[in-house]
């Protein structure tokens, strides 16, 4: 498995940074995720813009330009013998001298195995619950997943798959989905702010503005579980219902017709390569 | 320059952890950071404690017990030729097999030289500005410092020193200090939730409460503004004034009464192998 290491490639088992990186100092760190599929990155460019947005968002400096890292991306396909991959470009704040003040960033581009949801997993759906939390930098794509990490083991306790952050009763988003609503009078919702804007997201706000009202707006968690159909959206998860909130059941607890149109729609661009 | 990693030691140099380390892949991880004093670890039992409550508070077990630790930390001290150092005790998420759940920690402990606060930054002291956030999961010594790191442009183009965090106009603490004010009357005031209880914050607290009152509760900025003397404590630090929040100079803009006696008592305590 090969890995691109600033301005080189490394074997797997070299891809290791210093302590004195400032990821590991202050959680100080950009990514972005992207998958391929038949060895071609789906929807590369539009993840390459949000990798350039969260690295000057956070002030870290990158070393090449979309041409560059696009080509790079592509070289790691072709040493990388998977068909289906999930590529992560991390960008830290570099081996800080005082472990503070950040340095030249280290850029680790991985290609490995990736795992995606499945027809099975869409008609079996996830459940959720929501929990208070409003995440820093939201539409920066920094690696603090931390409170999604701490919040496992009362997922576990609850029996939820995930969970749907809402502050002061506005939902938002999962730790690593945007939430989509579907009201019982055919309207699409989804949050417009506090929020990551999401790749798949983009793709189905477009695959839904051609058939339906769409609106991006303040969603409270009453029209949540008010609603005909939810889902949710992710590069790994595709579009997944949602088919319990809270206990709550969504529709019948099965993929609402909408869902399954929408998800359909985007197989197909999938398969013709997400460009 | 030696490093303490997981179960033995090893050259700074290899103080290396793999790309898929969960403080990279997610920014989960703990930490503590105590300073020798002639070859000694200041307070080293309270940082201990601090740590055992970290990595529970985060779901991360420990290897070993403390007399097991304070062990391996006195070895470290001895292996580093340093009388004064930091020493940072990192426990991270692990080498996660999907990116997202917690593997078996990674522990490094590492001995560096430090920087420490002189009698002449304390004359000087130190400038802030408030600034809106609240920290996740405060009371936990996570690495999550990233709004302190992407806020230090601000701070620049402030000419500020440093950044007081305030919810609400609820003062809480700077990203690596406590803050503490001594009002008109002569009572020592500090907040008592949402922040992080430092170890110089504790021996303060038990210094002052031997000669004035000492209230430690919610306080709002106006107090701040109208306070005699602020000061912050933090273990490379230890205790320095702040000359002005805002632009308004607290005082006359010179280390107060009070605070010099508290800063004489503590190098003294320091001194004294702050045991």
């Amino acid at each position: 498995m090969a890995v691109f290491f600033n301005d080189h490639f490394v074997a797997n088992e070299n891809a290791l940074l210093h302590v004195s990186d400032l990821s590991m100092q202050r959680g100080y760190a950009i990514f972005d995720f992207c998958r391929t599929k038949n060895w071609r990155p789906l929807f590369l460019n539009d993840h390459l813009d949000r990798f350039y947005a969260s690295a000057a968002a956070m002030h870290l400096a990158t070393r090449y330009n979309k041409e560059e890292l696009t080509a790079i991306i592509y070289e790691l396909i072709e040493r990388t013998l998977l068909d289906e991959a999930g590529i992560r470009i991390l960008l830290t704040g570099g081996y800080s001298v005082d472990g503070y003040q950040p340095a030249s960033p280290n850029l680790i581009i991985t290609c490995n195995a990736v795992k995606t949801a499945s027809l099975a997993d869409f008609e079996n759906g996830i459940t959720a619950m929501t929990y208070e939390h409003q995440r820093e930098l939201p539409s920066v794509k920094t690696i603090n997943y931390m409170m999604a990490v701490w919040l496992q083991p009362l997922l576990k306790e609850k029996k939820v798959n995930d969970v749907l952050y809402h502050h002061k009763e506005i939902i938002t988003e999962f730790p690593r989905s945007n939430v989509f609503i579907v009201t019982k009078d055919q309207r699409l919702l989804t949050p417009s702010r506090h929020m990551l804007r999401g790749i798949t997201r983009k793709q189905v706000l477009s695959l839904a503005a051609k058939q339906m009202d769409v609106e991006e707006r303040d969603i409270r968690t009453e029209e949540l579980l008010q609603a005909a159909e939810v889902f949710l959206t992710s590069t790994t998860k595709k579009i997944m219902p949602v088919a319990a909130i809270d206990g709550n059941i969504i529709g019948d607890g099965k993929p609402g017709v909408i869902t399954r149109k929408l998800y359909n729609e985007f197989l197909q661009l999938e398969q013709q390569g997400g460009q």
